[in-house]
């Protein structure tokens, strides 16, 4: 079986985020990795696209219970009818979980994968979070870059960037 | 995209559910379908089998939220967390349902793919249903074989059995 | 913390299951437990009806995440967004299950309870299973008045009809 | 109907979330309101503890499929075998939404609550959030004790505290 990576990110968001979720398509595409999305548009649209567009597998776990607004890059499409807890099953389907960007629907996904705490999460861009006494909560690992992000999910240790 | 059929069955099946399971596997794959399955034992086991067999693509939905106990013939893995939600899930991904054998489970996934009514429902043995009247509850399209049930979805309507 | 019973029924119910389902909410009030239902129209708001014409107290489980279509004799509302998977939130809520009238959703709430196998499940009226043999299904206990729906859920042992 | 209101926060809360969450529920019963949380320990307990000894209702919003580990003081429950994904369940039960302390699981719940966005969200401590520019993530309303928490829900305006 193939290795599963889940990514996340805003239906709206910055042309810098899009940009960086393409390049994560493509790059773990090109490593042989299943992309796992929300299948909409913005984030889950672009690493769809992205991954495309190096042959990869997409699966989107849609919110609907039927396509509608599904997107056009998505080689098997999961129509859970489960409403917003289809993050849970964004989050639980990834050997790792990369965050790009930052919105609330976002952030439950941030939060739900480090709450399930079986695998590795990485932000890149997006919110910050300070603790009670102003100090970086810890635990997600913050990438700078597409590449970096793969780097940080530790699947691909022996791998160059 | 592909063509996506959702097979259901018992996790404890006779052998000849089994026998028709691994032979509709077979047959979806041959196609270029992927099959939707709740990716455990019995029913599940024997579909996913059938189809890695003619080098099929196939999805496991599963209950629990993590990959514990799932097949291995799986091509991806969905860990739904959802208990047993996910069978609403399993019945959503369908472009047609194809119901093996007869339990509890099993007729909870026919009565939710009946329920949407989006999409035919075959199913090949199990149970049958008597309405109050005791004459049988109509719709759901009756097979007596593997090949007779790809028929009776209608998704490949120009293509002989 | 009170008894909980699930009622189950069809939104569009013949005039006989909604007076049954009436009946059983007033019965359940009055021996205090909490009914637990789908909260929209048919059987779900005739349990509820009856229910509240006798003080009791009435959850409605709703498939919608907002009270959109909620009926107007609920006591507490739970907007799960959770599509059809409401069902099994339904059947686990109830220390005895109460399925009345036929449909296919009612069938999957059956099932689901039957599946789930912890709690009593109670029919009254509806669909009827065959097996493979052409034989009953056994499991179901049969009911032939709401008096006797709750007597068959075992909950009230020592109370006289 | 009664006004709802659900109350989030850590299975692990300090003892300051503790008294917060136990002032909060004993201050949401005296007003009539029924108290959503998710019927396990910590904040959950706490709200529910003080919500009980002020003769309120407090529905416990259960992740597994039965009762196991709910708390004492839940009048009703809901066992949702959902998972996380009870957590959607909870935020859209309330009319408005108070969140106490921080975890990665309470702050889910914030997020999806604010992702919603259909009702106001209060915060009383925890953690904070900070969009890529460094500014304060606007939305959430920051209370500072129990009673202010109240205040900010909007629900009663005409209330003194």
């Amino acid at each position: 079986m193939a290795i599963q990576v889940s990514v996340c990110g805003p239906r709206d968001c910055t042309s810098e985020d899009g940009h960086n979720a393409r390049e994560v398509g493509r790059l773990l595409a090109e490593r042989g990795a299943v992309v796992i999305c929300g299948g909409y548009t913005g984030v889950m649209a672009a690493v769809a696209a992205g991954a495309r567009s190096a042959g990869g597998t997409v699966v989107g776990i849609l919110s609907r219970p039927d396509r509608e607004h599904a997107g056009p890059d998505l080689s098997i499409v999961i129509p859970t009818g489960a409403g917003e807890a289809r993050n849970n099953i964004i989050v639980n389907s990834g050997d790792a979980v990369i965050v790009i960007g930052g919105s609330w629907g976002t952030l439950s996904e941030l939060a739900l994968a480090m709450r399930r705490g079986r695998t590795p999460v990485v932000q890149l861009g997006g919110w910050r979070l300070l603790d009670q006494h102003g100090q970086p909560v810890p635990g997600v690992r913050h990438a700078t870059s597409p590449a970096q992000a793969l780097q940080l999910t530790g699947l691909w240790p022996d791998q160059p960037l």
